[in-house]
C-alpha cells in the first residue's frame, strides 16, 4: 500500500479541492507510528485546506484535537472560514475519515514577514544540540526498539547523551534535543513546521518507557520563514500527572533562529504507579 | 451599565441554556480591560457550555482562536459535540455576538482524579513567588495607569520586583509572578482557571510598553483540581516578534501544586523598532 513515488512531504500532505471550501487528501502508510499517522502530519494537510480559503499564506497559529486516528488512505477536509480581516484570518478546519471526525482544528493565518527579525527573545531556552553529524539518526536499532515507518522517510537524530533510555538507563530528565531533515533535504515551510513540531519521540521516554502516548491537544506557533536546510529540535517534557503529559517543543532553523514552538497533551500510560 | 450584583465569578460567567446544545450568557462589564472583555473570562463561558453537553465534567485541555471582541452584554454559545469517548470527549464551541463569531474554541473534556498526584515535574519552572502578602495589588496607581475594570473585580497582586516597569524603568526580564484571588475568596474550578491563565497584564510590560496587546491563540490545560483559596501565577514572554508574542503561564494552588498551565500568541505594537 506504501506508494514509494510519494516521498516528498509536499506530495505526502498535498490536498485538492473538491468543492469551495472542502478538500481530499491521501494519508500516506509511509508517515505513521504502528500504523497511526503523526498528529503533526494531518495538521499539516490541515493546514494546506485553511490556508486555500483565506488571502492570507501563512499558518500563525494552529490549534488541534485529536478524536481518533483515521487509517492511512482517503480523508475528507472541510473548512469554514470564521474571518477575513486585514492582517489576519481564522479558519475552523476538519479532518474525517468514513464519515467520523478525527481531528479538529484551527488557523490564524497571517504574513511572516521575511524581513523581520527578532526584536527581544530572553525567555526561549537555549538551541543547545550538538552538531547534526554527532547526532544518532533514528534508524535501524538505535532507539532500541523497531523503528516506526515514519523514521524510513525523515532524518531524525537524537544527541547522544538524550539517548541513555535506549541503553536501559533512564536518566529522568524527559528532554530529547536533535535535528529533523525532511526526505531528499526537502525546505521547511510553515506547513512542514506543523509537522516538526510533532516529530519527536515522546519526551518520557527516559522517565517512564511507555507505547502509545496519544496527542490530545496540539498547539503550535510559526514564528518565522524558516532558512533552507534540516531544523534543531528541542522537545521537552513538564508534567507527568493523572495519566497525562504535556511536553513543550522548540524549533531552530539551520541559522540558529526560533522558527516554531508548540505545547501538546498526551496520554500517557505508567502501570500502577502513575 | 454595571450590575452590581455580579460579582462572583459563578455568576458573571453564567450559562443559560436556550436550545439543546445552545446557550445565552451576559458578558460582564466589570471584566473588561479598555472596555474589552478579558479573553479567559470568555474561554470560561465557552467551557461551562462544552461541559454542558458531554457526560465528562472537567475541562483537561482548551484552545481559543480570538476573532472580534464582543462587547459587554448578550452573548450566544453554540456547540457541537465532535466525539463522546469513555476517557475523554471533545467539544467545540463558539461565541457569537449580533450575529457575528467572535471566538471559536474547542474543548477536551474529561475527569481529573481528586486522589492524582504529581507522577513527574522536572520540567516545570519553580513557583517562586512571594508571600501574598508581600505583593502589590493592582488597584489605585500601581501599575502607573488607569486601572481596568477587571482589576477591581479580583484581586491580583504581582510581585515587587516585577513592578519596575511602573516605576518608569524597564528591567526587559518579561516575567510578571504574583498571586489572584476571585471575588469574596471563591475556591477555583477548572472553569475559572481558564481564566486565571489569562488574567496578568502582558508580561511585556517590562520590555516594550504597550497598548492593548489582543490575543490570537490562547491554548490552556487544566491538571489538578485546585486547592482552596488564591493561586500563585507566573507570566512570562518567550520572544517578541514581527509584531506578535507568546506568553507561557503557569498557575498553583495554594498548596503549591500546578494545577493549570497556558500558552498565548498574542499580537504587540512596538512602533517602528518592532
Amino acid at each position: 500500500m506504501t506508494d514509494q513515488t510519494r516521498t516528498a512531504f509536499a506530495d505526502v500532505s498535498r490536498i485538492e479541492e473538491a468543492s469551495p471550501g472542502e478538500f481530499t487528501a491521501v494519508v500516506d502508510p509511509g508517515w505513521t507510528i504502528g500504523g497511526k499517522p503523526n498528529g503533526g502530519y494531518l495538521l499539516a494537510m490541515l493546514g494546506r485546506a485553511a490556508e486555500r480559503v483565506v488571502p492570507h499564506e501563512h499558518i500563525l497559529a494552529a490549534s488541534a484535537h485529536y478524536l481518533r486516528s483515521p487509517d492511512p488512505g482517503l480523508v475528507t477536509l472541510s473548512t469554514e472560514v470564521l474571518r477575513t480581516g486585514r492582517s489576519v484570518s481564522q479558519v475552523r478546519a476538519r479532518m474525517t475519515a468514513d464519515g467520523r471526525p478525527c481531528v479538529e482544528a484551527t488557523f490564524t493565518v497571517g504574513t511572516l514577514d521575511p524581513e523581520a527579525r527578532p526584536y527581544w527573545s530572553d525567555g526561549l531556552p537555549d538551541p543547545v544540540v550538538s552538531a547534526q553529524s554527532d547526532c544518532v539518526p533514528m534508524t535501524g536499532d538505535a532507539a532500541g526498539a523497531p523503528v516506526p515507518a515514519i523514521m524510513e522517510r525523515v532524518d531524525l537524530r537524537i544527541q547522544p547523551d538524550d539517548l541513555e533510555f535506549a541503553r536501559g538507563t533512564l536518566t529522568g530528565t524527559g528532554v530529547l534535543r536533535g535535528w529533523l531533515e525532511l526526505p531528499d533535504g526537502e525546505d521547511f515551510d510553515p506547513f512542514s513546521l506543523l509537522f516538526a513540531v510533532d516529530s519527536f519521540p515522546p519526551a518520557t521516554l527516559d522517565i517512564a518507557p511507555s507505547g502509545w502516548v496519544p496527542t490530545l491537544e496540539l498547539t503550535a506557533y510559526v514564528r518565522a520563514l524558516p532558512a533552507p536546510g534540516p531544523v534543531r529540535v528541542l522537545h521537552k517534557a513538564q508534567l507527568i500527572e493523572d495519566g497525562r503529559v504535556d511536553e513543550a517543543c522548540f524549533i531552530w532553523d539551520s541559522s540558529g533562529r526560533l522558527v516554531a514552538q508548540a505545547t501538546q497533551l498526551a496520554g500517557i500510560r505508567l502501570g500502577s504507579s502513575g
